[in-house]
């Protein structure tokens, strides 16, 4: 046996060998999934499209059936259905919609489902999809961060796949393909540092929401463009790592590293480590979520380390970006901590976006909403998905209370 | 199942759960064999060592045979012979000299064979062990440069294991550990680039051997240090590469980064690349060679990233250090053109070290050599180690005879 046949290399199936692919993408007009049917429209023989979710846009999704062949489309806004229902009639392809044919969605024979819903509106769905032992391309968070070990005992009990789809995570898990998982040291993931990585704090309690906007690195949704000028973002991606690979929290670290080339470094008990790097591209992890253990070929522009020329590490600043800590604190609280400091940031973001909160205010509305949700004994383990729904929306009543504090006293 | 228990993890054996593996070092008083035996001496419960051999170190042999409780001592050169016995007197460890001692001694039952025997001394041993199919664990760059297709074939035929120790080339093997190496597009391995990285061509003509002998990162032999000046080693690297994973030449590629914290770079189809970093310390990838698929606890120090704070990446310039092009034209070339590379090589290295050629002669002399023997009718296909070793005697001869031509010819 050469190194050139070693059984590290994964005898799987082929891209040639096999059926198609039967893909299930929820949240099909979102970036996530609008980025993943580019690659399903790139290899149409390696994928057959089940069904496709989308929450408003009726007209996209109708279009992305049609171009895709989907079985079932679904939208999530029932004042939409009627337009959808016009846009698919004679084409064959069923129209659903609310959050029960969303479900059903999921639960339709699959191989794999794209979990893309942004936010807790993911959460049955996704759940749907895991309780049906289907491969799940993860790319909700809140599956992991505000439902971890509930998500994760679904996943386990269906015999389901659970695959990362944020660049970060997937970096980790090809970092860890065919690696001697008791040999992991330590998983660290690296952060751009956001739009204000160098601003001082008097700066920072000034920024603009239209500041904060601007990411260097990478083209995101708003509510997801100021987790990352807050830091907030890396604060949630410890969470999910931590409930996706073995490793405490003490073994898990951010660096900041302003390129956001290198996605994550996994070091290992011989003082080795292994790093993912790649183009700020969501094509490259979503391909590897659906074709792993295999790889297939995407049309992302390759790494150029000359024309790069410079990669820099810095240590993240908690006292500029103390939503890393508070997101460590609640992570170590454990129970519903990290659903209401999702929660929280959620209601947070949207008074910043809506100029009601000033920058500094995110992270210190957040921290303050669990301190409440402790005094208020709210802070419990959570055993299933009702627990989860009604943990989340229970916090967002209460950070929308501290920000209104005159109003919901008053 | 979830990432952390998905099938890329290695089911392999554990440390504590096996019996000792059986290890003979050949070559165990140098610098990859001193590094083999630290992590032994730390390890004692994971190994049993079997032969160890040297070159003309008796002391330090026999001392290293004691510690480690070896069977066996072979040293090579017989006049070290009376030496050794002494030395072993009483202990029970067997001692043997000349090459077909060693040659018995990498036969010995073992299951990993440290090839740590610089130059083509190693050649015998070294596929010795390989007919015994073993693990055969390289760090002898000639096996794969000069011999390249003749050692594989008996690797293959014998059913033994390849493991690169080289630090690139563990970097790859690690980076492709897991992975599909269908969707392996390119391998780019790293050069710091040497003392004279900055130099031009002009001060580089004037380069003295204790100039190019400070190597920046790495602490080497006289030999290598030479190659690392002038790039030869990263044109041997690809050599070896090429013989080592599944790509074609132009698949191979150099790229200069000064910090040799990252070594190698494997980049896949779908866009992504996988790195391998580390310290500059050989103990991290001896060790992943003793215990693949597995990772064993070193000491080495871990990569501090902030510290680091910054890598650069440059492209290698061939003007500069022609020796790269000389080596990929020998590698294109095939046959046994490798084999004279490597001969030339050394005997045109010795000549700088001993200020009878410029620094820039090097590659010349090389290049020379090459075109000289494709005259000769002396680039041929080599088909078993008898072919390899006169290749290699006849090389040297030649490059010889072309470093004295008042002498040779007159």
């Amino acid at each position: 046996m050469t190194a050139s046949s070693h059984p590290g290399t994964t005898a799987g199936r082929t891209a040639n060998s096999v059926a198609p692919q039967r893909l299930t993408v929820l949240g099909a007009t979102g970036s996530i999934g609008e980025s993943t049917l580019d690659l399903v429209g790139r290899n149409p023989e390696r994928f057959d499209v089940v069904a496709l979710s989308a929450c408003r846009n009726a007209p996209r999704l109708a279009e992305l059936a049609i171009r895709h062949r989907a079985k079932t489309a679904v939208i999530g806004d029932a004042e939409q259905y009627g337009v959808l229902c016009d846009l698919l009639s004679g084409t064959g392809i069923r129209a659903g919609c609310g959050p029960q044919a969303l479900i059903e969605a999921a639960e339709e024979p699959a191989d794999c489902v794209m979990a893309s819903i942004v936010g807790a509106a993911g959460l049955a769905p996704t759940f749907a999809a895991a309780r049906q032992g289907r491969r799940v391309a993860l790319a909700n968070k809140e599956c992991l961060v505000s439902a971890g070990d509930v998500f994760l005992s679904e996943i386990e009990r269906a015999g389901a796949e659970l695959i990362p789809v944020d660049s970060e995570h997937s970096a980790a898990f090809q970092a860890l393909a065919g690696s001697d998982r008791k040999a992991l040291e330590r998983i660290v993931l690296t952060a751009s540092g956001g739009p204000f990585r160098t601003w001082d704090l008097d700066r920072l309690s000034r920024a603009a929401p239209e500041e904060a906007l601007r990411h260097p690195n990478w083209s995101m949704g708003r509510k997801i463009s100021i987790d990352s000028a807050t830091m907030m973002n890396k604060g949630l991606e410890i969470i999910e790592a931590f409930h996706l690979f073995p490793v405490t929290a003490a073994q898990l670290d951010i660096v900041v590293h302003p390129q956001s080339v290198v996605h994550c470094l996994v070091f290992y008990t011989d003082g080795s480590v292994l790093a993912q790097l790649g183009p700020p591209d969501m094509r490259s992890p979503i391909s590897y979520a659906l074709s792993w253990p295999d790889r297939m070929a995407t049309p992302v522009a390759r790494l150029d380390l000359v024309k790069l020329a410079t990669l820099t590490f810095e240590a993240p600043d908690e006292a500029r970006f103390p939503a890393l800590r508070v997101a460590r604190e609640a992570l170590a609280r454990g129970g519903s901590a990290p659903c209401v400091l999702n929660a929280a940031n959620e209601v947070a973001v949207e008074a910043f976006l809506d100029k009601r909160i000033g920058f500094l205010d995110i992270a210190a509305k957040v921290a303050a909403t669990i301190e409440a949700a402790d005094v208020r004994g709210m802070i419990k383990s959570l055993r299933s998905l009702d627990d989860v729904l009604a943990a989340d929306g229970e916090s967002r009543k209460l950070a929308q209370s501290l920000l209104q504090p005159h109003i919901a006293n008053g």
